[in-house]
């Protein structure tokens, strides 16, 4: 709690920690050709500082440490006092750059995937440009590949996390709807410790708080590029529950926040009420034999093709292939990687040139949506290691769990 | 509910509700020499269709209708089966119209202050041009001033959001910390229907369900462009409650989500266990004539920048300058439009040039930050009609709310 502290450290990281992220966003940008950027989205601010600020961090291979341009509000303070510049607009940037004799160089970088069009365009005027390096896949490179300390925040989320999934049969009342069931399921996050927010890189992606299906509305797609779909509560909305009442022998899939920290875990389980059909028990199996596999494959240089396509192959070996990662619509990925956002490298996907490294976290989610059962399959996020197999952070028990 | 419907209709407004709002659209653009314009953003999206989906709207006011390009999922119909198209990727948008004889003119307008620079670059390089004209504030424009069915919505808000705020004692028990007592209001305001999304114009704002705030947390400037602060629970999000215990006597401000289908209201109010102080008593009292204040000069016509400075100029007669909008930090406005979105226009502010309009449907929150006694004020959503005073569209009682 900082609410009495006058002024709080800008870098929450620790000086150690910070050069350690910013050896990867260096290494990046030297493979990328850039010389310099300027880091302005939130997820990307995060990740430099530990800290979400409204304003810029200004970044460059040849600087011994970056410079904080805060915007608002005025209570940050910074052990070099030279790096913190308290600014009211973008074109006070360039100025102090000059006055400090910092030359942003050749390629200066933007994150143009993040930030709105008429934003970047402003902050490369600052420096009399046009827009030219992308900074997006910079940081996305740099971010994939996670700190021990980055791991051990994952952790903290998947442990929390998985204990409330644990404790999910205890909020569940009979003849609840699915938004009733995930109304409870959000508090018992929210009061383990669940900040609620859920960042996704894409402008175009919206969620709250998760997605739980039940029944015939597990098989509507979503017009959002998740693995699942759902009508929704409201066409402003169309994703997830959507009011269907929780009936008995029929699977309800739960795949809620797990962002405790500013870094998150995925996780989907299934439960249900009394016995699950055949076909669903058959189902979760294959879900679950097919997360031991992948898993098992996720060694440093594996390609990410390769896992997802031995997910398939399993998929299609058990008859599945019509319903693997939907039905009605297909999506194109088994997995992705996960950390300040949902949805980070490296990707599971068919055309994934993605190769695994050590200390990436990957959620791997085989899910079907089969007619007449609804939408059966686990999730875990695993992180890599370099010399031992993959480590699985989201514990709860594989198997259906029961409701009653 | 929608799950089992093979097909859905793209436009569920209705063709007449529909031409009212491009009515708008088309007049702004015309007054920005805008000849067509590709609406990507989900807000402005679900303004134009009333639901959201993941593609485009191509608008021009040559047209008779719009144009949709959905890219996900192949469940939408049109009536007008030449007005929907189904694309993997914007490329194909360019093709399709010059099928169809449309010429998108001289200035294409794209939401440039909202989709990011790489999806704008692309777009653009669709017609073979650079990036242009600007459609955000177009559509701002468009939006800012309601009709009679978006009216309707916004008021169904506001009758729920309303009720919630009315029961909010119910939820509360002793020693609970400011976000235990937000969660139960979370939970209350979902079961009443709440969506629990919160639209917010602009790439850098982030909020979970609104602002709870008691004590010295009160006084914590935030990061993000909002009225009130808060340190947050966590660095990764750092705004509103921290986990301060609410005591009795002290007062507790909670502004939370009004959106129950897409529009919402944005409503304060103040709750407190016991009696408050006699500042407090004197602020709310203050906050309350001043929303009476400035919603009676909301006319057709009335200048925004007035009421701000109205409402100034009562907390400066009261000695309360100092606190209005903040005390270590103080935010630049005392009200701003909502809809889809929370920070819309009309904006309440010193330089605002805004003109109000009937239609406009403006959120007014005149709060003080007293040091010692915590943050105090009440806000109101109200509709501005031509041809009678102020609608007030949230209605629980605007008096401290006891917690006993």
């Amino acid at each position: 709690m900082a609410a009495n502290k006058q002024e709080l450290e800008i870098n929450l990281l620790g000086r150690e920690e910070q050069q350690r992220r910013l050896e990867k966003v260096y290494a990046a940008m030297r493979k990328a050709g850039l010389t310099s950027g300027i880091v302005r989205d939130n997820a990307d601010i995060y990740y430099l500082t530990g800290r979400v600020f409204r304003g810029f961090v200004f970044v460059s291979p040849g600087l011994e440490a970056p410079l904080y341009f805060v915007r608002r509000p005025n209570h940050l303070r910074c052990d070099e006092a030279d790096r913190l510049h308290l600014i009211k607009r973008p074109e006070e940037i360039a100025p102090v750059l000059e006055r400090l004799g910092i030359e942003p160089g050749e390629n200066l970088g933007l994150e143009l995937d993040a930030i709105p069009y008429a934003e970047a365009m402003r902050l490369a005027a600052v420096f009399g440009r046009v827009p030219q390096g992308n900074l997006t896949p910079v940081m996305r490179t740099a971010r994939a590949v996670k700190t021990d300390k980055e791991l051990a925040m994952i952790r903290i989320s998947g442990t929390k996390q998985s204990l409330v999934y644990e404790r999910i049969p205890h909020v569940f009342r009979e003849g609840m709807t699915d938004i009733e069931f995930q109304i409870e399921i959000e508090r018992s996050l929210r009061l383990e410790g669940c900040l609620g927010q859920f960042r996704m890189a894409g402008a175009d992606m919206e969620l709250f708080m998760g997605n739980l299906l039940t029944g015939e509305n597990s098989d509507t797609p979503s017009t959002y590029d998740f693995a699942m779909g759902g009508a929704g509560a409201d066409p402003s909305l169309p994703v997830g529950a959507d009011g269907t009442i929780i009936k008995p022998g029929v699977p309800v899939m739960v795949d809620m926040n797990g962002n405790f920290n500013g870094y998150m875990t995925d996780m989907t389980r299934m439960y249900v009420e009394g016995e699950p059909s055949e076909p669903a028990r058959k189902a979760i199996k294959l879900s679950i034999d097919i997360c031991a596999e992948v898993s098992a494959m996720m060694q440093p240089g594996a390609r990410a093709c390769d896992l997802y396509a031995r997910a398939l192959e399993m998929a299609t070996a058990a008859g599945m292939e019509e319903y693997f990662m939907g039905h009605r619509y297909h999506a194109g990925f088994v997995g992705h990687g996960i950390g300040i956002e949902v949805n980070e490298l490296p990707v599971l996907a068919p055309r994934s040139r993605d190769i695994l490294q050590a200390g990436n976290v990957i959620a791997v989610e085989p899910k079907f949506v089969i007619p007449g059962v609804g939408a059966v399959g686990i999730e875990n996020t695993y992180a890599v290691h370099a010399d031992r197999p993959a480590e699985r952070l989201t514990t709860t028990r594989e198997e259906f769990i029961t409701l009653d």
